[in-house]
């Protein structure tokens, strides 16, 4: 049987699994969360001993060390999975939910309804907690899944589901409901996500040239998570302290993900006299900072910022320094190098403030805060599946609503269009 | 210069362009629609000599009836046209919208926002009028457009765009704002629907081939509107009459659209009773009937469906007809064989009503209602740009709202993350 064969009958399964899944209500669905938390808590030693075998492997192959810690589990983060499952638990249902409701002049009553999207492929690398997380959110939106973890983690992920599964069909969890792609086989993705009518949606997560191969492939729609290139505009209306605060933890609380800024550009009013305290604060923890020819006429010792250094995500203890001459001028630079994700103004003026959140096009936008705080968490979804660089459908933090369309309901009692 | 070269640039005047209409006010924006609508009307005797072009090589190239008279303006059309601009004028600002706001307990307050999708490219076939009504609707929702006609068209469709363009920039339209593919070289699409980071959605509109070929070619997301393969299913606690009504004004009103009914479903219960009534009345509008075995033991004169009858989209005055042992197994059979377009039960059972609504997903589901509904202008969007048969972003009828996406602004006072 070939690998199309394969992943046909998982997303055939899949399907299948969704129609039963739609049916399940809340506390059904809550009642297998609780139920799949437990029985990870209960075969925590039985993961443990397959997560061995994989660092084992990993170690004899080579993995680096940031990689064998991704890959590494304890008790203490198998409880953390377990602790995660009954937090969506605890989460609303974000299905059923009438998003709006409406009459006709004709009489008809119009309900627009949250409602499964349906099957969901979710394809990652290597830390092996995406497993329970992705399944867990997936299944409270009432969605079938079908994950494909990173080959490394292969054991690890194996039994995950497996506990998962035991613990969840207790409950009445529907068996197909969670699925995990167990060849190594590197096409299995790109067939998985070419099954359109069958797989409804792909969400790849982890590196650039994971998401573009996903892309390249994909005939169904992927919501995908590019870079983050994100910026802090200090306006000439900033507060200086405020500014310096935000700067810091923007680029230093943790230098290593998404929502960690990349760049600053100031205004020229402010610059002389602001550059040369950054500089130092930054400076001082270890932040290299690459200026263009404005910036390093104020700060003499600054680097030389190549163009190139506008697009780059370091996720690193480096920070590229720009001088602008007006929130529009910094607005345009945003719009031309910027990623879409997460940009921050800061600046006491309303003009500027307004120009600023309504000129970037971004995912997320921040008057005085930091842009440290795009995550599903900081935003109160409760839990997130992922952050979104595109447009349609989800842009920004994915929570649980993010994992739902909508259909109409319409009611009548005999309308006929005439 | 290659093709790609000629859509690149194009599609670059595009982003330039979206970037000044995300400026735009909703008043701006109508009093461009509005002078645009005012050149329609002036211009028509210009609209109507190229289209008197386009029908003239269309005779020679051997068009149908049919499609000339899709291809035809005259006087009155083009008023139509107009006038569509000036309702699209009339409608509320989809863009800048407050889609819901909150706080978090660390005083951040976030909005979420309607903003312009960006740049959207919408390929379509012979109507004229297309080309019209998507830019209108792209343009209130503050996208760029690009449009891509058919070849057939293509001397009708230039004149639309340039009278537009001459109207709407005398009150401030920016001139890239709409902008239309003038080579008839086919490529063409395949290469717009490539240019990602630049096009944000392609929207194509015509049949199934079109369609698939854009979809198979894109690297950019796509709405699509494959076929409506809709039911309508009689409970055995319908009201009679009520769903002969229905079934006939589903069928027959319109035949030729999505939103027609090409089945029925009718309880076992009450077929015996309701098919002879059914079927005469049918009949008598030159309808044909293909019916499954229990069927056509109760018509004994009906044409057997074969097993293609019920995944066909007609479009015609031809209908299946099966009997179903209950609501669940009508909800099973609309799953397997529907296009998750419209579906229609007919009951007064509210648990039937209730099961059936719950359990067919389909963009619309209507309770006692006819199918024909499915339509921006019969849901109160008050304009459609199509009906969307995919089940992200966008999912039945496309108005206003459905052309724009969403940012997050996030207001502080110099919150950073702990």
């Amino acid at each position: 049987m070939s690998l199309r064969d394969d992943m046909t009958i998982l997303a055939d399964r899949a399907v299948a699994a969704s129609r039963e899944l739609a049916l399940l209500n809340a506390r059904k669905k809550n009642a297998i969360l609780k139920a799949m938390a437990d029985e990870l808590d209960r075969q925590s030693g039985r993961i443990l001993s397959a997560n061995r075998g994989d660092v084992e492997a990993g170690r004899k192959a080579g993995l680096s060390p940031a990689m064998l810690d991704r890959l590494m589990l304890d008790a203490g983060r198998v409880a953390a999975m377990a602790r995660g499952l009954r937090d969506v638990a605890a989460l609303p249902d974000p299905v059923g939910r009438k998003l709006r409701s409406w009459a006709r002049p004709n009489g008809l009553r119009l309900v627009k309804v949250s409602v499964p999207i349906g099957v969901i492929a979710v394809i990652y690398e290597s830390r092996p907690n995406v497993t329970a997380d992705a399944a867990a959110l997936c299944f409270k939106a009432s969605n079938a899944v079908i994950l494909r973890g990173g080959s490394e983690a292969i054991r690890t992920s194996g039994v995950i589901v497996d506990v998962m599964l035991e613990g969840g069909m207790k409950r009445g969890l529907p068996g197909n409901a969670i699925q995990l792609v167990r060849t190594a086989d590197r096409d299995a993705v790109g067939e998985l996500v070419r099954l359109t009518g069958k797989v409804d949606l792909a969400i790849p997560r982890g590196g650039e040239g994971l998401i573009r191969a996903v892309t390249e492939q994909a005939r169904v729609p992927v919501i995908k998570h590019y870079k983050g290139v994100c910026h802090v505009y200090v306006d000439e209306s900033a507060d200086v302290g405020m500014a310096l605060r935000i700067i810091e933890n923007a680029k230093c609380q943790r230098p290593g993900v998404c929502n960690a800024a990349e760049k600053v550009l100031v205004h020229e009013r402010i610059a002389p006299s602001f550059l040369p305290g950054m500089a130092a604060l930054l400076s001082s923890k270890g932040v290299e900072l690459r200026g263009d020819a404005k910036a390093r006429a104020i700060v003499p010792g600054m680097k030389a910022a190549a163009e190139q250094d506008w697009h780059e995500e370091y996720l690193a203890l480096i920070m590229t320094v720009g001088v602008v001459p007006s929130v529009e001028a910094a607005v345009d630079h945003i719009m031309k190098y910027g990623s879409r994700h997460s940009d921050a103004i800061v600046a006491s003026s309303k003009a500027a403030q307004d120009a600023f959140a309504r000129g970037v096009d971004s995912a997320a936008v921040y008057v005085n805060a930091s842009t440290r705080f795009t995550d599903g968490g900081e935003f109160g979804m409760g839990a997130e599946i992922g952050i979104s660089t595109d447009k349609l459908h989800a842009r920004g933090p994915m929570g649980l609503a993010e994992l739902t369309t909508y259909k109409y309901v319409v009611r009548g009692n005999g309308q006929v269009r005439g």
